[in-house]
C-alpha cells in the first residue's frame, strides 16, 4: 500500500487529554495535518478493563483510517498500555503511543536507576512502564502509583489548590520515601499538574513528560518511513477535531490550551464504527 | 398488553451507585425480583450531554424488555434528569425515576422553604429539583450545587478522609450561607458521604436520600396497577445483576453493601442493543 505523505496524523484520547500531545506535535512537526479523536462519550478510560478498551481503540481506529491518516498516535495512556500491542499488527500504516517514548527519556535521565510512575489504575495496573524500563536497563527499578483523584481535580479546575497538593503529597510519599530521581507523567492530564508535582517532590527529581517526547518520537519514524508531510499551507482546517459527546465544551477547552484556534470541532457516533 | 406481575423489576444505573436503590428495594419490597443493570463500560453520565445519556438509556431499557421486566426503575440521577420524560412515552410498562420521589418528601419536610440539591453537573444544570419542587410549593426556593469531586472520592474510598471533610465544606458552604434546612442527596453515591455531610451540615438540617423514597413509591405504583409479585421463592437467581464492563470488580463492590449473596453478574455489550 502506498501511503499519501501529505494525510493527516491521526491522534486520540479518550477525552481532552490527548490535546496535550496534539499541541506538541502542532508545536514541533508544524508541517503535519491533525485529525484528532476524543472519546468523550465513554471517558475515562484509566478504571474500565483491557478488553473494554481494545473495542473502543479499534473502533477509534476505524474512523481514522475513514479520515484518510498516514499514521496514528495512541495519546493516551491507558489505551497505550491496554491497547497497543493488540492492533499494532492489525495495521498498516505506522502507529504509535505515549508509554514507549517517556519510557526511553527516564532510562536515559535517571542516575540513581530508580524511576517513578503515575498515572491511572489501569495504566499503572498493567506494570507496562517497568516493562519497557527494564528491557533498556535492567538494572533499573520502577516504582508505580495510580492517582485516581488527579483527573478530577484537574477536570475540576483545581490546579494549584492546597486540596491538590494535599491528595499529591498523600499519592507521592512513597515515591519520596523510595527516593527516585526521576518521574515520568504518565497520564495525559498531568503535566496540567505539573507545579504541584514539582512542589510535593522537590527540585532534584526530574519530571517526564511523555506528551514532548512523544511528538519528537513521531517525527523521527514520519522521517524513517519517507511520510515526513510537504506543508499544510493549502488546507482550509489542517487540524480537525471530532468527539464523542459535548463538541462545544470541547472546543473550548481545546481552545485555552493549543495555540491555535480551533474552529472545526464535530461530533460522530462511535459506536457506529 | 398484559403485564406478569410476577416478573422482575428492572433497574439500571451508570455503574454501580444504583445498587443503593436496589437495596432498599430488597429492603422494603422483599418479594420483588430485580434485574440491574450497570453501565460500567461508560461510567460516568454525570458529566455527559442529554443527548447521549438518553441514547444510553433507550439502550439499556431494550436489553431490560428483554428480560422481560415489568417496571423500570432509573436509579440514577443523571439519567432521571436527562431522560426519564424523553423516554416514558416510549414504554408500555411502568417506569420512575429518583427525581420525583426525592422531591416530594423535601417539599413535606422543609419548614423554612430553603431546599437545598447537590448532585453532578448535568442532574444539578438541568433544573429538575426545583421544577418538581415549585409545581409542588411555589414558595419553596432552591439552591443547587454541583459536587463533581464527590463521585472519585467515594470510588477512592475516602469516605471519612480530612479531605473529603475539606472538599465537601468547601462544596456546601454556599448552601449553609443560604440557610437551607433540607437537603436532598441527588446521586446514588451521596449516601455513602453521608456522615461527612451530616459533619459539615450540622444536626439541624434534614438530608433527604431518594433511594429509600423511591422504593416506597415503587412498591405504591406496583400496587396500584396490581403488579405487585406474590413471591419469588422458586427462583434460583431473584436477583440478577448485568454491567457493560468488569463483572467481578461490581459483584465484590455488590457484595460489601448489599444485605444479600451477588452470586450472578454478567457482563453484556450494551452497544448491540
Amino acid at each position: 500500500m502506498k501511503i499519501d505523505r501529505n494525510a493527516p496524523v491521526g491522534v486520540f484520547d479518550s477525552g481532552v487529554g490527548g490535546l496535550t500531545v496534539a499541541r506538541e506535535i502542532m508545536r514541533n512537526l508544524p508541517s503535519e495535518k491533525i485529525v484528532y479523536f476524543g472519546d468523550t462519550a465513554r471517558v475515562p478510560y484509566g478504571s474500565k478493563s483491557k478488553e473494554t478498551i481494545i473495542r473502543y481503540s479499534r473502533q477509534i481506529i476505524r474512523f481514522l483510517q475513514g479520515q484518510q491518516v498516514k499514521a496514528i498516535v495512541v495519546a493516551c495512556n491507558t489505551a497505550s498500555a491496554f491497547a497497543l500491542e493488540e492492533i499494532r499488527n492489525e495495521l498498516d500504516i505506522p502507529i504509535l503511543g505515549v508509554i514507549e517514548p517517556g519510557a526511553r527519556v527516564a532510562a536515559q535521565e535517571t542516575k540513581n536507576k530508580r524511576v517513578g510512575v503515575i498515572g491511572t489504575v489501569g495504566t499503572v495496573g498493567t506494570g507496562i512502564h517497568e516493562d519497557y524500563l527494564r528491557r533498556l536497563d535492567q538494572e533499573i527499578t520502577v516504582i508505580g502509583k495510580a492517582c485516581p483523584l488527579f483527573v478530577p481535580l484537574v477536570e475540576e479546575g483545581w490546579l494549584h489548590d492546597p486540596v491538590t497538593i494535599e491528595v499529591a503529597s498523600r499519592y507521592l510519599r512513597e515515591l519520596q520515601e523510595k527516593e527516585i530521581d526521576t518521574l515520568i507523567l504518565g497520564c495525559t492530564h498531568y503535566p496540567l499538574l505539573r507545579s504541584v508535582i514539582r512542589q510535593v517532590m522537590g527540585d532534584d527529581v526530574r519530571l517526564v513528560n511523555p506528551a514532548y517526547e512523544t511528538a519528537l518520537e513521531l517525527g523521527r519514524l514520519l522521517k524513517e518511513e519517507n511520510l515526513l508531510s510537504a506543508g499544510k499551507e493549502q488546507e482550509e482546517f489542517p487540524y480537525r477535531f471530532y468527539v464523542s459527546d459535548l463538541a462545544e465544551k470541547f472546543k473550548d477547552f481545546a481552545n485555552s490550551i493549543l495555540p491555535y484556534d480551533v474552529e472545526m470541532t464535530q461530533k460522530i457516533d462511535i459506536e457506529r464504527f
